[in-house]
């Protein structure tokens, strides 16, 4: 982590992102001054934690001496809350959305515009070690690009320039690598569970296949019933899952595409 | 791992199971005889690394002295290879299959049974800390349970007594945790690799997701545009994803897998 000059900084939006987002800042030495939330509650909860920042409902920031405007609020809300965006002509607004790009920032007239995308997966109720999360950052000029390199650099050792299209590829890939691998987690432990087995009977398992996936190419360390096509052993899965028809589907999605990639 | 009796082990099997196996029984003090394979080629490249071990392509264990058969083979394969294995009524002879119940070894007739079912997945090319692989035991009688679990707890502090019913929902479990995950982690390596983008940027969410699951219900932890109903992501992403249909279809069934399990 850099030292740096502290910034003033609003967050628009008091989600997971913006919940670690804003207590890295803090604790890097930047001051939250002001945290938007629509009902104000969520935004209450989290400037109670930070020690210079007040919630608001406005979008009206010409009257706050802010740096940055951090917008980091869902893909869908994006449109609506930019429209409203009030902000002087000095002042960086970026988005923190990795499958945005950086044009949709052409609504806010006049303004200086980024991307500031964290690639990471952010609950409220657990801390995260921001310094290894990588920070994608994308700019309309060199001056701002540098500005956001910054403020990444405060807070973590990862900071990357990425463009729109790339930072789009990447939400992608993170999608499978992260959410969709979170969901088949959750379905293991519930039938471990409605079994009555302990969910820690997998974590070795789990733990090994994570550190070979990621140190080898996963395509070529592929195990299992459907990659040695044991036909006998994916019926009796997918009739076990019997109960679960959203579970039987995609079992057999997950199927096809293991022995598809595996003819390439 | 607890000291015990050397025992004399004939390995049915020179696959990915077999190999570490073997490798840890004669770690562990035991010696491990005889390794058949069907063309005695991946037999002699095990043997090869075993100091007392020849390899073989019979399956007339008759005249070998073995306290232990075990059948480390693909569970397509079980049936004919149990048809013409040839034991004395003394030896124990145990698959390693979790899919495959205790009763698919009354094929031998006489024989002494059970289950010896190590939860891992292994490649030849990578080493295994077997000490922490759970090793899940079943067997016909009280005598044999006691000599398995000897037998496993030689080379595992994780053994433990499961029945055929609990071990195919377990080896259920292990696909989606171990199996499916490992494809996705293929697949999103496989998008940034087409974006030209490193492999490792993906690496700090994923160690995070991971992390996540293990110690929280992954249900209540799932992140992304599609417990978010994020629809105009969910649809820009199964675009991006056109040259793959394969990869389109997977994805939809996770997205309606992850909605309907919030639903719940």
């Amino acid at each position: 982590m850099k030292t740096v000059k502290s910034k003033s900084i609003v967050l628009v939006g008091a989600g997971n992102v913006a919940w670690h987002l804003a207590q890295a800042f803090t604790a890097a030495g930047h001051q939250v001054v002001k945290v938007y939330s629509r009902s104000g509650t969520s935004g209450e909860e989290l400037t109670n934690l930070l020690p210079f920042a007040s919630p608001t409902t406005s979008l009206d920031f010409r009257n706050t001496a802010a740096d940055i405007v951090l917008v980091a609020i869902p893909d869908s809300a994006l449109i609506t809350v930019l429209e409203q965006l009030k902000v002087t002509p000095e002042t960086i607004v970026a988005h923190t959305s990795g499958s945005q790009p950086l044009t949709v920032l052409s609504e806010i007239k006049g303004a200086r515009v980024g991307v500031f995308y964290p690639l990471q997966t952010f609950s409220k109720a657990k801390p995260v070690e921001i310094l290894h999360v990588p920070i994608l950052i994308e700019a309309d000029s060199k001056e701002v690009q540098l500005e956001l390199e910054e403020l990444a650099l405060s807070i973590s050792s990862q900071v990357q320039q990425i463009d729109s299209e790339a930072r789009k590829q990447l939400h992608l890939a993170a999608v499978f690598a992260c959410n969709f691998t979170n969901h088949l987690l959750g379905i293991s432990q519930q039938i471990l569970q409605e079994s009555g087995l302990p969910k820690e009977l997998l974590h070795p398992l789990i733990k090994e296949t994570i550190a070979k996936a990621m140190h080898q190419d996963p395509y070529s360390v592929q195990t299992g019933p459907a990659i040695r096509r044991d036909d006998n052993v994916l019926q009796a899965h997918v009739q076990m899952l019997q109960q679960h028809p959203t579970f039987q589907a995609l079992y057999q999605a997950l199927t096809n595409s293991i022995q598809e990639s595996d003819q390439k």
